[in-house]
């Protein structure tokens, strides 16, 4: 049975940073309020179904470690439910706001699309009537396009427009279970959407599949009256070589090209950003420079490895820097802190699950308060605006705003001897050493 | 004296696939016919400025090797006279059609921005007199922006005002060089537009910053008429940690942001693409399915290094399947294959320096010439239409057109059962491997 | 059934560079002589039985895309010896002189130890017969100490000894059987010896486990009269963060330490190689330099991703450099080509497992052929002894012989300065790409 | 004049966690007492004198952007002397116990080998009369054997046996040097003791080169009585393709196989570390594994570029855990901290090199104090101990002490069925984090 799945009943409780207690909050006292707001409804933390309910624990060159008792047995729909009770009992023990998931993680897929989508259908009948008992809210909800062998080539981005067809059917029983269950946005991960070797690709053919894909939904969105944003995660590889959504630069590119900047967000994940070659502070700040951050995907890759690890984030430097910046722009309106994240497989104790959940939950709430004294501060802030002050200058602004053109500024910079300034990274390093 | 630099005064010779001749041609036969157009107008070589007559060998770790006669001495004006004597005396040799430089490779920088402009005129009033009796023609010229002290946090991006309009003169100096001497296109390499650590760096200012100086740039050569495209560079780190024209997609995304797309195209590098993590055939075809193809850096990276080695290309695989794509596409307009390319420090000879030309001019002949069989024989062109040719049913045109909704298509797939087909990339690979 | 399984019944036949046909052979020609021995007993190909017959065509983001009708059913004994039927069949399409295997590749594992070596001989029964009538040997075979969940935190170096006990019971069956079909070596893959976070473990310990394993290993081997070598297969991550046995100086190391020299060779993989930072050659070239030369699984990664891709090896130039340096030293001994490779997971037609092995075959025959000829011509070999001739000279051969001291050459030193000579790198590429 | 080089004169103080000050210590109190030992006995800083005191900033794109006085001049000893000046006066601004230089840091090189010998004895003078009323000690020193045109192709590794004697003459120079200021170790960077390119290196003649310049090496340290360790400083690439000394595992196989064991030691560096695809971590433990710890060179690399950043050490977690095994050894023997990190060539303001090694010198005191509880806690290994306590039971030890073979255990294993127990990774990630 599940019932006594982990080994206690009573919810993760604050506990103050002299716990020792694995299963205790040290950092993460949900009502406290920082500037303005209580810590939950800054990090509005979600547990993703997939990694923790549905992944076995296996690798390219291993089995199924975890032997979940929901994970072995006939009946389909049945241990689907016996799935979700564990799960709604982890929400509940962990006492966060959210879930996320993807369809074929709490329905079992079925042998036609028509099955399929009744299957999802029962599951979203249980969910709705727990939801209704519970306190756990759906952050959003998604189709995986991705496992099944028809997807093998890609879902929107398949050269047979009937594979197509029958992403489109997927996605929108997706959205309706996820509208359904009032889920504040719904992501598309386009874990297929790419190549795996430009032999046999039409790249400009099957970007315009997606930018059509993605259309129609923008469109049924509306039509529904589904709220939330649509939340594309920018991934640049894996499964596939390359991935059309490479990571936010690449899919702002995207949304011009295809008319969908209104009506897209990012969800942006530290994994992702890091095969792409980038940082996560660095997505996050570009999205907010393009207007187009949404929510993230909280956990951490190894930066030797060259694949997606999807470990729980344990770095309180990392998580401070991106706080530091979502703060200035007033923090998560519909996204949250998905965790994304796997325990590793060796990690088979049912109480792992909860450990790494509490663990990484601290390291948030240690990078939002480090990040809400910096800002008090202006720790970082104030050498910003000084380093650029010069730009405040008129003559500055005329230039940025367009008010002059490239002759006039090269002749007056005949008269110019601009000498460099220190960039004081070091320095800065320091300081922020000091919050961490 | 530089009058005998190296070791032969006659231009390489084609001589014919049986020669063993370093300094002799084995594929590369300028009036050769490929597709209605001579070897030669289609590869159209250039020679860089920089590479082969500016860098002097060294690394982070060492000192100048070449020991250049040019490079010692105390008349910086007459010291690139020198130098120019024996880069057209190269371009001669190597029988290229084109050169291309930056301001401070062919004339030395002066104590005020006033005396460079002068001393590039100065240059430029010589290469004007060569050119005329010479053939070899300017593929392109560029501002060095980032080896100067004043631009080690950026030229356009820099958070100085006065920076930026420095750039502003000395850019404006180059564009008038390069449209003097008929250069065909002209180049915007962001080597330090981009940041060194996000501690100290407003990101959304700085890509505001090098969009109005792009803006201002393209008015300008409208101005003046100049009539090549202003071309991008993208490069995603090295100088700095990471760079704002990262790559293709990412470029693609700056100019619909700044409303580029009209004048502004790509210069792609293979070494600047793997470092991006992407192939160079990739990012060529991105630009083509993006209209921004532009012209080449043609170079090649260590893929077990993790930096720019700029090496000369030697795969013939790789130029293949990139001329693939561009004769699909018509070849290159204004564009080249400019060797952007390093000779080894160790290979201190001046024949080294034709030796690896006249190698990666061979691997480039090669790489046209079975690019055009492959064609010729559909080698790669009939899979792939065979493996979309679903996308030509009226239904999925519909589809694609946008003549269709989710709701209408997902209640169609309901009688869907996709099947999927084999992609074939072991096939197409040994395929490849027949014209290679 | 399978007894149509591919799309032709007749060995795949040599039909010359002209032929377009993707099943026949191009270069591999098993009777032309190359160096005074047949192309078939130089190459010594090797199918690998996991990934051909084995590997369902999953990936962590999707499952099974191949359906073998042998990787469905209840009778799990059944099922393997259809797979038997396939396989060998395939090894008398592919006309190769070898195959390799995993005992688990082979035989189902049984509820417990005994009930798997009793399943393992049972196949071995089945493999004796069938290779009594075929020509086909064995290449090696291997234990697969990795897979299941008992492995998970490594076999040999688990921290639990009963694992370590198993992991005995599981290798000696597998040499056992080895044996008795009359394998030419016997592999240590050390997938999971290897650890996923310093925080849990004790690396010292760990690796005097190896160390004591391989040892036991090396005895038995002596006991039952195994006359091939023990191979140890470099993989420096994946599954586990760290392995370790990294690579060929690694290895070189343990063995040194553990004394195990004398019995244990390598066994070389070019994805391996490329994952620890080395070219395929580089690895090749060590193992000669510390006589650990022994076989070479072969296959290419992806450059541009972090993972173990296995793709079929395609690459000319980089089989020729191999294959150059292996001629060197007289060519492969107990050691063969192994094709640890994947199809893709896309590449779904059984006949991709022949047009797979067929074009790879043909880039090691092409390979091979240019090797012989740059040996032929001194290409490589005549350049490398000039830039060495100076250690031929009488006092540099005493001070590499140790008989100067360093103050006696530093004396000497006083009185020198010595001139650096070119590398003469690019002309060397051009002179290998005159071969390939 | 360099008199008033930095902003203050007095040396830095310790002012406590509440110090905002960047040029006071927060947690480096020199004497406080760790385990035993006063704070600055256990870290044993030391300033490395090139790239404070010797680099100008520049990089593969740019120039000098520090402008030092003693940069730029005629009289090169004269130059030298000046910059030792300001040298010891930040060893004693910082007052830190150690400094490390290469020959060619602190005197400047001569027409001749005996010139360039008689220009460091003169360095020497002046250095051993300032250490006789100064503090400071020297940790290392050794020659810089790559930056020279002559090194170009390797020193002991060079195909010209005569570059090979006069390296032999620099180095003797350089260890008498470091003998007479009584230098606590001598250190051997092996820069270029490596390849570019495969087609022109006799990879195993270099490597019987370096063996044989590494033992003389080892006499004549014997023969003068110089007490400390030679140190080898792995590194994997960079300046070369790749290096001989590419890791701590090879160079362990290295000195086995040349029969150096007992007389070398490891310095090693985070940076290369990662360039090599370990944690630095890894590399601490497996030296101490092998018996080769040595020293350490502090700095840091980035996680998202392939090349030697040297940055200063920031990260209070990644030391933390190299001192939590160094203190289990004991810590530091004869070696120490030193600072092989730049800082950023941005970073132009003479403080900013204050200011850097006070916030690293503080991360590394942080990492201890952390250490130092965590040791006392038994946070970590207890756990440890726990997981592999199974190895001391009997018949475990015997398994391991060689006192079984492989048929003994496998017979017995047949009675086995080992279940997999909790690697709890993510457990002991928070545990981690408790104390950093």
């Amino acid at each position: 049975m599940t019932a006594n799945f982990f080994s206690q009943s009573r919810p993760i409780a604050f506990a103050g940073t002299d716990s020792r207690d694995p299963l205790a909050f040290r950092y993460y006292d949900k009502d406290r309020m920082v500037m303005g707001k209580r810590m939950e409804d800054h990090l509005r933390f979600s547990v993703a179904y997939w990694h923790s309910f549905t992944w076995p624990g296996g690798d390219p060159f291993g089995g199924e470690t975890f032997n979940r008792p929901w994970m072995h047995g006939g009946d389909a729909l049945g241990l689907a439910k016996q799935k979700a009770e564990v799960a709604f009992d982890m929400f509940r023990l962990l006492d966060v706001p959210f879930f996320a998931f993807h369809d074929v993680d709490v329905a079992p897929e079925g042998e036609t699309l028509q099955q399929s989508i009744d299957n999802l259908k029962a599951i979203t009948d249980i969910f709705e009537e727990k939801m209704a008992n519970d306190r756990v809210r759906l952050l959003w909800g998604t189709a995986n396009l991705f496992s099944h062998r028809r997807y093998m080539a890609g879902a929107a981005t398949n050269p047979d427009p009937d594979v197509f067809a029958y992403a489109c059917g997927q996605v929108k029983a997706a959205l309706d279970a996820t509208h359904r269950l009032n889920g504040e946005n719904y992501v598309c991960w386009g874990g297929r959407e790419g190549y795996e070797t430009l032999l046999n690709t039409d790249m400009k053919q099957e970007m315009d599949q997606l930018g059509r894909f993605l259309s129609m939904l923008v469109d049924y969105k509306h039509k529904i009256g589904f709220a939330g944003p649509i939340l594309i995660e920018p991934k640049p590889k894996e499964p596939t070589k390359h991935q059309y959504d490479f990571d936010v630069a690449t899919v702002f590119g995207f949304l011009q090209k295809y008319d969908l900047l209104a009506d897209v967000k990012m969800n942006i994940e530290q994994n992702h950003a890091i095969l792409a070659g980038h940082s996560f502070d660095h997505e996050v700040k570009l999205a907010y420079a393009r207007d187009l951050f949404g929510s993230l995907d909280i956990n951490r890759g190894d930066d030797l490895l060259g694949w997606d690890t999807d470990q729980f984030a344990m770095d309180v430097k990392e998580i401070t820097l991106v706080f530091h910046e979502m703060l200035q722009h007033g923090g998560f309106t519909t996204g949250g802190l998905n965790f994304d994240a796997k325990i590793r497989r060796q990690s088979i104790d049912p109480d792992d699950l909860l450990i790494a959940h509490v663990a990484s939950m601290d390291v948030c709430a240690r990078g939002l308060l480090a990040a809400e004294q910096m800002l008090a501060d202006g720790a970082l802030s104030q050498p910003l605006a000084d380093r650029y002050a010069g730009w405040q200058d008129g003559e500055a602004k005329a230039m940025l705003a367009g008010d002059r053109t490239l002759e006039t500024i090269a002749d007056r910079a005949l008269g110019l001897d601009p000498q460099p300034r220190s960039g004081r990274q070091e320095y800065l390093e320091g300081v922020v050493n000091r919050y961490v």
